[in-house]
């Protein structure tokens, strides 16, 4: 079945995922000289970089999504439909969902990353992911039911491990997850559970390289790993996971009984079947400089899923936000200009710094020869994410949020609202 | 396996749900005089009048959820389990729940009340309930998935099923919702959603009895009806609702095609195994005017799930949050009598009025001789609701949500973060 999209006269442009690349395109797309259909499994956008606070009951989750038919109300010709894309059929220029079938002229894959687990599937079977809003609040009730759980126990190894968090991976994600969680122990949980004894509670980052946010500058590698240690996290580098059976963590030196593991190790990006394997390298589509996927005339790939190796980038380019975004952004000019017969721009990088904030008051930012930490790096760490929360409200709630945080070193929804269900007692 | 609470001198008073009624008697109780043991089956305190206010996305259901522990904070000898509650054993004045056992010196049941389908098996499968946050989100993802599918189908009438939405009961809940999908029928869906033809979508309000709002004055009812019907509502009165089979809703004189029925046509109180029969009557608990269980020494029963008939009011007192609180703060005050040999309080309703919003500057209210309606009313409405709502945070999020949606005729979180899954489809 055809889905139930109008002909138009237009050149057809669809775009799979609404993340920072897709949304970034369309806004450039949005002239109405294409007929552009965007493909979401979500009806929303989802703003990757707070899911750690929403997963320590800092933001409310509603906060950090904006429904992607509001973001692009007016744009004319353009249609989203909310459906999970089954495969690609390069021949005949088609994209199957499980919805129905579409025909495109453009194709653009921006479906992002997913977790990856490097194939150890005990791991996956047990630790909690965190890519998602719907994954970021089960692991939000998963910690409040370990601490009810906790409190049932008089067995103190056990309530030890239902107490414990142990994070695997020592990137943005990792080392703000760390922070959080490590503020929720030091300012919020003691109140909630006065019969609790928190000096039982560890949290635990682990790291297989010999630095955290290794990507940063050595300076604010080294001013996050003292952030960590003065907060109280337990950070151990050089200290890959061997294996977990959701109580122990193992690993080559030490064992860590933990109820909970995130795993913020690692990503590959989200394939869809039917592109050629020699066009994929380590999870990735490998893409020339327009990021056109090789091998195709008219499928595209951009941000996290694209491997564009240039002579700056020779491994490509980082899977963050920013190239995801400058990907879209340059891709729209280029497919006018395919339209247009001009010639199109190769993409090029613009390393506009990166960021983490660790606690209050404690964060690192590069930017170019510039590092900031402390109170100026978390002021310039709050405003930017701020400022690039889609929508008014939520920029506003989130703000609200914050200041009250910050005023009551508090974490306002501390709510279960689905209570998480470990996937082993699923559907029983 | 007992419960693990710490013993203590003092009289241990069980309250079974953290509802209107229950905080309320926490609230009299918290001066040390008595250990406290609160056990809800959710961690929070649900604000239950703006639930259709989830339900139809305009708040973000964690402004309408409070931390049970965080509320608490601070008072000694007070605890808290997350718990189902199986039954009472009154001869050992014992509970027993799901994660253990727990003995009381005094018990008091406050559980509230849950939707009743009077039987009609029917219904009960197809139809959705809105009774709590989780049933909320549940409805928010229903409505907007239906709109989703109706893109989908070139079937007029099963479009028109999916577009359709008949709600049952006129009671306040009903009402509200009524107007509430009234208003994101005129000023947001269409937006949302510009290929669909939105004079195809119909609410209908079916009400078995000859008025909306019967409780209210005659005078509230009467333009609660005339707003409905400005406002696009289609209401039937004298429509008792027959069948439904998940596709057609059936009365004695029409059919009406709705993918989704919300029934809010009754409740009846959520009873505990282990009271007499003789205790109980229209699914209440009889009690005598000090909320004692008719036939118990220590058991006391507040709230939607009491039924105390008294000479002002035969039949048992209204089912409304005022009652619970009132009951909650009589009985708190009568512990502290029993304990020190006084006479205890008979309880005594005080009619505090009754309000209901339908839409933006359309709201009735009743106190005593005095009734507003139109903005004044609405104004009154949103004021009193703000002020009630528990927490600082909350009522601010709220505030702003409703400054925004007031503005901008928007209705800000369309989300579908959880999607709905029909019951017959679940565990398959």
């Amino acid at each position: 079945m055809l889905l139930n999209i109008p002909d138009s006269n237009k050149k057809r442009v669809v775009i799979i995922g609404g993340g920072f690349g897709g949304i970034q395109l369309i806004r450039k797309l949005r002239n109405a000289r294409f007929q552009i259909v965007l493909i979401d499994k979500n009806n929303y956008h989802t703003f990757q970089p707070l899911l750690y606070q929403v997963a320590t009951a800092g933001l409310e989750p509603d906060s950090i999504a904006y429904p992607l038919r509001k973001m692009f109300f007016g744009v004319s010709d353009f249609y989203f439909r909310m459906a999970q894309v089954v495969r690609i059929e390069q021949q005949s220029n088609r994209v199957v969902t499980d919805i129905g079938e579409l025909d495109f002229d453009y194709l653009v894959v921006a479906t992002g990353s997913k977790t990856n687990f490097f194939g150890n599937k005990n791991i996956e079977r047990h630790a909690m992911p965190m890519k998602s809003v719907s994954e970021a609040l089960d692991m939000r009730s998963l910690m409040l039911q370990n601490f009810e759980k906790a409190l049932l126990t008089k067995n103190l190894s056990e309530r030890t491990g239902l107490m414990n968090f142990v994070i695997v991976g020592g990137g943005p994600t990792g080392v703000e997850l760390a922070g959080a969680l490590s503020e929720l122990k030091n300012h919020v949980l003691p109140k909630d559970y006065p019969d609790l004894d928190f000096r039982r509670m560890e949290v635990h980052l682990l790291e297989a390289g010999p630095k955290v946010l290794a990507p940063m500058s050595e300076k604010s590698s080294k001013t996050s790993l003292k952030y960590l240690e003065e907060m109280g996290v337990r950070v151990w580098l050089n200290t890959p996971v061997i294996d977990y059976d959701g109580k122990v963590v193992k690993t080559k030196t030490k064992e860590l009984p933990a109820k909970t593991l995130i795993w913020a190790a690692g990503v590959h990006g989200r394939l869809i079947p039917g592109i050629a394997e020699n066009a994929i390298e380590k999870g990735r589509y490998l893409t020339d400089e327009f990021n056109l996927i090789v091998g195709t005339e008219n499928i595209y790939a951009i941000g996290d899923v694209a491997l564009m190796k240039t002579e700056n980038f020779p491994h490509g380019h980082p899977q963050v936000a920013p190239t995801a975004m400058q990907q879209g952004a340059v891709l729209g000019k280029n497919l006018y200009k395919i339209k247009s017969g001009k010639e199109q721009i190769p993409f090029q990088y613009k390393d506009k710094g990166s960021m983490a904030t660790i606690g209050r008051n404690r964060a690192v930012v590069d930017m170019n020869k510039l590092h900031f930490s402390g109170l100026p790096g978390w002021m310039v760490w709050m405003l930017v994410h701020l400022l690039s929360l889609v929508g008014f409200r939520n920029k506003v709630v989130t703000l609200l949020n914050w200041v009250w945080n910050y005023i009551n070193y508090d974490r306002g929804v501390r709510l279960i609202i689905r209570p998480f269900i470990p996937k082993n007692q699923r559907n029983t």
